[in-house]
């Protein structure tokens, strides 16, 4: 046993290597030259700006930590939670809000510094930008690996949770450790939505009076909203990024952690150690392989766009193989090879980089202009803004095929494997079923170190080019950063696969922890056995098919129908109170903005200067007014719902929240997508190109993507996640009282 | 028992004289005046192309019919379906294709009629559209009770059943019948799909061009998409909606009559008959109450708007409160009052009834322009028609919350009304709950009669001011008929709240009726017990709970969620296929609208004729075209889904269907409503009026929303319970062969 718990140190280590690597690259970074003076003042604008804004949500988010937190330590006196929950959902959040806060500190400083690279070279305008984004990439790997090993080895070395009262098993250790997962979803809500509301009310605002009305170019110094674009940018793409896949990562792993304790605690306590172990390790080794690929990133300096792309590939393909390999390795050590379980997971986990990969591949195929589905979007625009909103949505609604399929046939597969190809439906199938479909999700996600430095390097690039812009640099600079732009959209739909695809695997693992969690409140309130009606169990021993048939959990109790319809309903009313708080803040902007335009005179022909920090107090103020709402209520939904419905309810509102939920994300994500590209298909000189009445048919079309792919898609996979966490981190609560 | 079955008689003798009215109604309106020359050529354009449509449509949902039965009649022979399957749905189909025909034929000899009523009166235009629309109410239910009362009474009388080898029992005789009720799905599908497309495409073409590049009036006769677009509200929105709610109002009797013989066949066959008679019995004394609801709406010669929505509501109201009280003395008859069954299941009726009162009211607010959403909306074209767009999307989005919580609420209540509020969930009071689920969807639509006519009315007004402004008559007709078809609008909204209040609560009755199905079809297969692990049980005596476990159809099984996922998808696929079906075809009439505005002299001069059979012809072809693969992806899914994942697969699906296509239903009609009212909102002067960019902005908001409110949103309706009943059908063959 001792044994074993030497590898948690391993995992321990591999963080502190990745956190190296991050602090490595931003010095490398931060040695680069920031360019001319006026580059150097407004990266500084945008950087103040940034900042300002993240010390402001952390304020109100702090307020609402602290609330849920006193209220766990409420719950832990009535005996509803043990005592360090509340202490673990703090540490969550803190760190989540750390990846965010540094990711977007190095995106502030690179920006200029990419610039400045792009006027020697495309190859060097990548080189610092990506660099810039491994930081990001590394930085959230590394911390959420450091707190999921740093908090076992506490618990489990020291007497922490003997000394609030709880037995210190695997089981409880877990179960513990999710609520840390918790605190990461909380904050990472409130990222992305606040994030999302800022950036977008600033993109929109800007777009739709400078663009738009006064057919002024994008980022143009002129316009008064430019630089809370620019903030924007960091705070939503970068912060709001770092903070959702910090939780997905940390979600995953942790979860199976839950689930491996869980699936194997009749077996014994040496077996329920390796299965925690195993996704741990897999995240480590993923960790040093995204290293490896980060440096595998090179190209010769007159490298051209598919030379660029080529090497981006070739990173974060060597890292997927390679830990496609590693893991039969790895699993061959942590299980040992006397039994098939070592390739039988180890097939789960290729399932899920597999899965990952073709989701990745299918967003591509329909958000990217170099396919059908975009360029006849771009077509659209010949017959007015309503058609392309029409074949977009249509566009949107029908790309959800491929990804639903895929996860269903990896669902179906990686339970399989992990289960030893098992269609009896008995406990111990089912308990190792779902381990391995939470380690498919584990690795989905394992080599986020480069897929996140390849997402987070494209705001960046943009923000390179919005400094290029501001800076009157050489136009050939702002092309430059163009196409590493474009380049990372390219990329970054490989990232969204992840992310998307992941949530929904990690969401089911989450069920079942969910289930975990009821049996322990159980316990704890003094439920000893379960009556069955034809026979009663130890509630200890209780298998998850036990609570099924205990609780009702059934397609045909109508506790849990109502369940799937509330789900649903969160998944939408979320959307729709975050479109809506976009199209509110957007619209104080284009006040603000037609404001400026009227009344500071020469401001169109740069003799006059606009008041840039008005316009970024709005974003700011807009943000954090609307962010609470949909933040709370996605905390409250399951709350309610158990608290009338009970334990039925609840499994019923998290199923059918992730099914609408993941459907409507790739949706919005996908319709957003291909109504930016489409919009640049004609900027690229397609059906009457720039200016054409075609042209600003694509941008009412893109104007309406901004929330669908940057606001509401991306919230829904934490929505989905925060559900469960909070469902599981209540459950004792749920249990001791509910109406029906 | 002879005793009861003699109440089905008079069942029979209702849908008579609900007919019989339907043809008074229908000779008064011939005996009225059509009109001018001009009116009465217009007029029988509009009807030769609505009715060469519907023959080009039933040509092909015919082959598609032929199809379908010959696979039941090939299943019968394996034993795989009952011999009378085919044959009932055969009926089905033609009853609901009539129902449509009939009200559509009705509507087309109604719309110049009433416009030359309006030249009268408002109050003579109402009367003229209103008993026009009461044509269709009668009919839709007229019909739909005479092909339930008559299947019932030739299943129950002669040996039909055991002519094809299986027992006449109660369940047999019932579950048959639903097989009908797939005919009708099946025919009503088509019906809105290929409706909705053609009618959008002509609306959408016709605004395109017409309104937005030419600036000419709707219904302007240069205009020549404009006969196209008045076949189309016929096709769509009277021929389609009358399919449609014929399937719902169908649906709901058939499935709580076989949950009803499900329900108490462990207690006796005089409890069975007297379940099964009293939603016919329901259904029968509201189509006698619409009928006088009817009459009552009159109103005195000189009424204002406001003084005829109150006749219309007082119709409405009166015939609701009726039909409750009417219920109480109906089931003190049907059941007795020795016990407490006969007001426990009224209860259940009434909260039917209240349910689709509260969603009705709901859209009433989020879709009028009396209200603040529409008019935020309305507000929101100051910035274009961008924010118009979002914020459209957001109100539908968070517009669903009062239905869905609604629908929640009146599941639980009418559950535990019928079940006398027993909360433990043991096989008798979930029978019992769930046929009280069913009951009240019956008493949701027990007042269709009335509701229809106060919906199709809208139509024909529609179309009656199309008329006026094509034959050129005083404009102030065209503003008395508009303001019927504003009233209209407002009705429609309750219309519209029955409809899909009824349809969630329907398909969770299907759900039930699978399940019986299911056991069916393994005795039929030769499957006599069960093995529940613990226990053995006969399987002709297994209860729905029995199942739930011999299947393991709860929410840890990997197969069920694998199957919510992809029913969650059914319902974006099948939106995104109709709305991208929209888009293409009206791009074809936009450039046809457009070549003759361009190649025919004189056209905008009013010199020149357009051409406008050839908009016909193309919205007729476009429709046909692309009303298939939605549809038939629709009857395909369960099929490929019961293969493959079995019946628990399929119950996943038809639950995620379930609950992301009611949410999603309720989401685009509610968006679309909204829209529409906000564009008359500034028509009626505000932000800037008629002519202004604002008003262009919302143009762009109804024409997306166009295919939202009547193609996509009112077919997902139907999806969900197609997929039922598909599901149903076919039972036989999941459980014959399945792979996992």
């Amino acid at each position: 046993m001792e044994n074993l718990v030497k590898y948690v140190w391993i995992v321990f280590c591999a963080s502190i290597v990745a956190l190296g690597f991050a602090f490595f690259f931003y010095r490398r970074m931060l040695k680069e030259d920031e360019g001319t003076p006026t580059m150097r003042e407004i990266a500084s604008h945008v950087r103040k700006g940034a900042m300002a804004y993240l010390k402001q949500q952390y304020k109100v988010v702090s307020i609402v930590f602290v609330i849920l937190a006193v209220l766990f330590l409420i719950m832990s006196i009535f005996h509803l939670q043990n005592g360090v929950v509340w202490f673990a959902f703090l540490t969550g959040g803190f760190f989540s809000g750390l990846a965010g806060f540094l990711g977007m500190k190095t995106a502030t400083y690179a920006s200029a510094r990419t610039a400045n690279g792009a006027r020697q070279s495309l190859n060097k305008g990548l080189q610092v930008a990506f660099r810039s984004g491994a930081v990001m990439g590394l930085t959230v790997v590394g911390l959420a690996l450091l707190d999921v090993s740093a908090w076992f080895l506490v618990l489990y070395h020291t007497g922490l949770l003997e000394l609030v009262g709880e037995h210190a098993t695997l089981t409880t250790i877990t179960t513990t450790m999710l609520t840390f997962g918790m605190g990461a979803s909380t904050q990472a809500l409130f990222a992305r939505v606040g994030g999302g509301i800022y950036t977008k009310a600033a993109d929109v605002g800007a777009d739709l009076v400078g663009k738009t009305e006064f057919n002024i170019p994008e980022d143009d110094p002129r316009n008064p909203a430019t630089i809370a674009d620019n903030v924007g940018d960091n705070v939503g793409d970068v912060a709001g990024m770092g903070a959702d896949l910090y939780e997905s990562y940390a979600g995953s792993i942790l979860s199976t952690m839950a689930l491996g304790a869980a699936a194997f605690a009749t077996i014994g306590a040496e077996m329920q150690m390796k299965s925690i172990l195993a996704p741990m390790m897999i995240a480590a080794v993923g960790v040093i392989l995204s290293v490896i690929g980060i440096f595998i990133v090179r190209t010769k300096e007159e490298a051209n766009m598919t030379q660029l792309l080529k090497a981006l590939s070739r990173g974060t393909n060597t890292a997927a193989i390679l830990i496609a390999v590693a893991t039969f390795a790895i699993f061959a050590l942590v299980f040992g090879t006397q039994d098939n379980m070592w390739w039988h997971v180890s097939l789960s986990v290729v399932v899920g980089l597999l899965a990952g990969v073709i989701i990745g591949k299918s967003t591509e195929y329909y958000t990217s202009q170099s396919f059908k589905p975009t360029q006849k979007v771009a077509e659209s625009s010949q017959t007015g803004p309503a058609t392309v909103i029409i074949s977009g949505i249509g566009l949107g609604m029908i790309s959800t095929v491929i990804p639903v399929l895929t996860i269903g046939i990896a669902i179906i597969l990686a339970f399989l494997c992990a289960n030893g190809f098992q269609i009896a439906f008995t406990p111990e199938n089912l308990s190792l079923g779902l381990y391995g479909i939470g380690i498919a999700a584990v690795g989905m996600l394992s080599t986020l170190g480069i897929t996140l430095a390849t997402d987070a390097y494209g705001p960046i690039a943009d923000n390179a080019g919005g400094n290029a812009e501001m800076s009157g640099l050489d136009p050939e600079v702002r092309k430059r950063t163009d196409a590493l732009d474009a380049l990372g959209n390219t990329t970054a739909a490989t990232g969204k696969g992840f992310a998307i695809g992941s949530a929904a695997l990690t969401a089911l693992a989450l069920l079942a922890s969910y289930v975990e969690e009821i049996k322990i409140a159980l316990v704890r309130i003094g439920t000893e056995t379960l009556d069955l009606g034809n026979r009663v169990v130890e509630t200890a021993n209780a298998s998850l098919i036990d609570f099924m048939d205990y609780y009702n959990v059934s397609l045909m109790n109508p506790k849990v129908l109502v369940g799937v319809f509330i789900g649903s309903m969160m998944a939408f009313l979320f959307c729709g109170l975050t479109m809506n708080a976009v199209g509110r803040a957007a619209q104080k902007m284009v006040e603000e903005v037609r404001r400026q335009f009227h009344e500071i005179k020469g401001i169109l022909t740069g003799e006059g200067t606009p008041d840039y920090a008005r316009c970024v107090a709005i974003s700011t103020k807009g943000a954090q007014h609307e962010m609470l709402l949909p933040s709370i209520l996605a905390i409250l939904a399951p709350i309610v719902t158990g608290l009338i419905l009970g334990v039925a309810g609840v499994l019923g509102l998290l199923v059918g929240g992730l099914g609408a939920g993941f459907v409507l994300a790739i949706f919005m994500a996908n319709a957003g997508g291909a109504w930016d590209n489409a919009k640049k298909y004609v900027e690229e000189g397609h059906f009457g190109g720039k200016g054409s009445d075609n042209h600003k048919a694509t941008v009412v079309g893109d104007t309406v993507g901004d929330p669908f792919k940057d606001t509401s898609g991306p919230s829904l996979n934490i929505l989905i996640k925060l559900m469960s966490m909070v469902s599981i981190v209540m459950a004792g609560l749920t249990v001791a009282c509910h109406l029906l």
